[in-house]
């Protein structure tokens, strides 16, 4: 026996039919003896709807109104479900996130989980009762309604499991698992069985969107065993573990690329103490996230200074760097948009040298220039023109031995 | 300076440019100087959507769930409506029925509210923020959400203004007031400026559904100032009050009918006591609405007797009928299902006689022949064959001088 919970995404719940579906998948987790709770988003397309709604009555709109909105798109599914796991003959009830309670901070729209009270919830799962729990939700220090921002259900899923110290929880979603890499992009692409949190992080932060980055820390931080796998189809999924569970150890556990960077290259910036952070304070004054940085030394007193922030804040770093003019007093910038990171992840290399080298190698093989380097302990990636990016994912799939045979 | 109560129905929220007409309503009511209070119900269409889901996945469903469902609507509305009261620069905040609380019994489904606390809400109020409350909802003892019921909303806003001490409720829909009669039977109709409570409770059972009957009961219960005005039109409504404030009282206030209703007519019943606790008990048993009820003095010791069910009751009544047929051991029955039920209504009829009189005598000279009679202090009601429903009522209308000028 085992205390399980189970998460269905926006698709997995999109109809009636579906719905039934997931009773059925939740039916045969209790029949197999362990106790569960369940986690529902939305039926797919409502929160849109919702949240289309409260724009065109207010672009500025209250954000505690925005949440009181959109958060019942959740409480819907969560009663639904209830209702289609009684008629199959399994005991359920629905729970929002004010009834549990899930009290989180007052941050409307972008609320922190603070603390569950999981206690009747355990003391009903222990009489066989299924708790259908709304996820995305809470309820913050006013008494009203929070959420917790896009893709947050996940996040409620792995906060639950935490709080009702669950043995796993199972995110079920439109992919069936973490692979190697973009399996669109690599025919032999492999299904990862296990994967660290680590690993995870870094896979979804370069763009691989199968889990909201917030509930990979999280669940790195409370050690929940999260699995990811498909609703639709009947496959094991990858499980997301401590780095110590994986026994044999990849040197290079994924690849991962991105294209919604743009690079943005200053010239003859003068190389004297405080310029770059004339440079990057005003961006960070505006919310603007700085990814890659590369400068390098100048010989005539000044330097360039290459970096990287996200195509959609393009135009706004534009206006800083603008501003800023006479502060910095660069001689120009140049901005490349058609650049893709490409990322080799794995907590291998913590213990190996030479996997940079690797990709440094195998990229020159294939005549693509780098422009950018960055590494952390456990990922290096570089930047490239976009055009190379199937190219350079290919090459390095093979080079670090993880095409499937 | 006043404090008002505005409900607004599902036709009335039906889409954002409504939910933008009522905001603007309200606004002119603060800029009055009034505090404002509004109750609102689901987006027209919403509950039936929400209804036929739980209906799908089990016919017999948990109603604890069903009300966690449904009760979705209101919310959504409310959030809404708050967000376009701020665009326009109205304070305003959405309250939910268990943030208030809006305290009911665990009836769900068809819940009825016990106590409302409004002590914060009469502090907002007085601060100029309006509060929009979701209508048809509430908490129960287990800290589950309950639904009221269809047409709840209506009680909800009267249970609020008794609450708030309001000194109106005003209910918007899509009738600009009560009328005399059916202004679609009688081109002459007035819409009236006051109507009691009593008459307004005959009015409504009797077929001139403007307000469920219990919020009506709640009104007069609670002595609350209620007026049915139009959402589209900018006029003034109904005013329903106490019968002392009616200065001129009209004989007869109203014409109402009904078709839903069946004739029973059982013949040669055995004249003894307890026949007719032979026939109405097992009735009763199956909840079966009894109506109007006549029986005839027999000569043969036997007797015919006649009463009314709903039409929707006819089968099972039927069914109970031919069921106790040893035990009541009666020689037959007949049904008619084609017949109408006109009603005169008016607290002027406690103090003047002869208003039953100028009805039987109006119905004569029209030849319409009168099948059941049943009287109440403010109330005379005749069963006639449905043919004649538009010809009984004009000619009464003109007969108690209700004709418009």
């Amino acid at each position: 026996m085992a205390r399980i919970v189970m998460k269905f995404g926006g698709t997995s719940v999109a109809d009636l039919d579906r719905i039934r579906n997931v009773a059925a998948r939740v039916k045969r987790e209790v029949a197999a003896g362990n106790e569960v709770a369940v986690v529902v988003s939305a039926m797919a397309g409502v929160t849109n709807q919702l949240v289309a709604w409260c724009q065109a009555l207010s672009p500025l709109h209250d954000a505690r109104e925005y949440d009181a909105v959109v958060a019942t798109g959740e409480q819907v599914t969560a009663g639904l479900l209830a209702i289609a796991l009684q008629d199959i003959g399994v005991e359920a009830r629905s729970w929002q996130g004010w009834q549990i309670p899930v009290a989180t901070d007052d941050a409307h729209g972008k609320a922190r989980i603070e603390r569950i009270d999981g206690e009747e919830l355990v003391r009903r799962m222990g009489i066989g009762q299924v708790a259908v729990v709304t996820g995305f939700q809470g309820i913050g220090p006013d008494r009203r309604i929070t959420t917790l921002g896009r893709g947050g259900s996940d996040t409620s899923a792995v906060a639950l499991a935490a709080a009702l110290g669950a043995d796993r929880c199972d995110i079920y979603t439109d992919v069936d698992g973490v692979y190697t890499t973009d399996p669109r992009v690599v025919a032999k692409a492999r299904k990862l069985a296990k994967i660290a949190y680590e690993e995870m992080l870094e896979l979804a932060s370069v763009g691989a969107k199968v889990l909201q980055t917030r509930s990979v820390e999280l669940a790195m931080k409370q050690r929940v065993r999260v699995q990811v796998l498909s609703s639709f189809e009947d496959v094991p999924g990858t499980l997301m573990v401590d780095e110590d569970e994986i026994v044999e150890k990849q040197l290079v556990t994924g690849i991962a690329y991105a294209r919604d960077e743009a690079k943005i290259t200053m010239r003859r910036v003068p190389d004297r103490p405080g310029v770059a952070a004339a440079i990057f304070g005003p961006l960070a004054a505006e919310g603007i996230n700085v990814d890659m940085i590369v400068q390098n030394i100048g010989a005539d007193g000044t330097t360039d200074l290459t970096f990287t922030v996200g195509k959609a804040d393009l135009a706004r770093a534009h206006a800083a760097l603008d501003a800023g003019r006479a502060q910095i007093g660069y001689a120009e910038y140049t901005t490349d948009a058609n650049v893709a990171k490409i990322s080799v992840v794995g907590v291998g290399m913590r213990s190996h040298a030479g996997v940079a080298n690797t990709m440094f190698r195998t990229l020159a093989e294939k005549s693509i220039n780098i422009q950018v380097i960055s590494t952390s302990e456990i990922k290096v990636s570089v930047l490239v023109a976009a055009d190379y990016t199937e190219l350079a994912v290919r090459a390095l799939h093979t080079a670090y031995g993880l095409d499937a045979a």
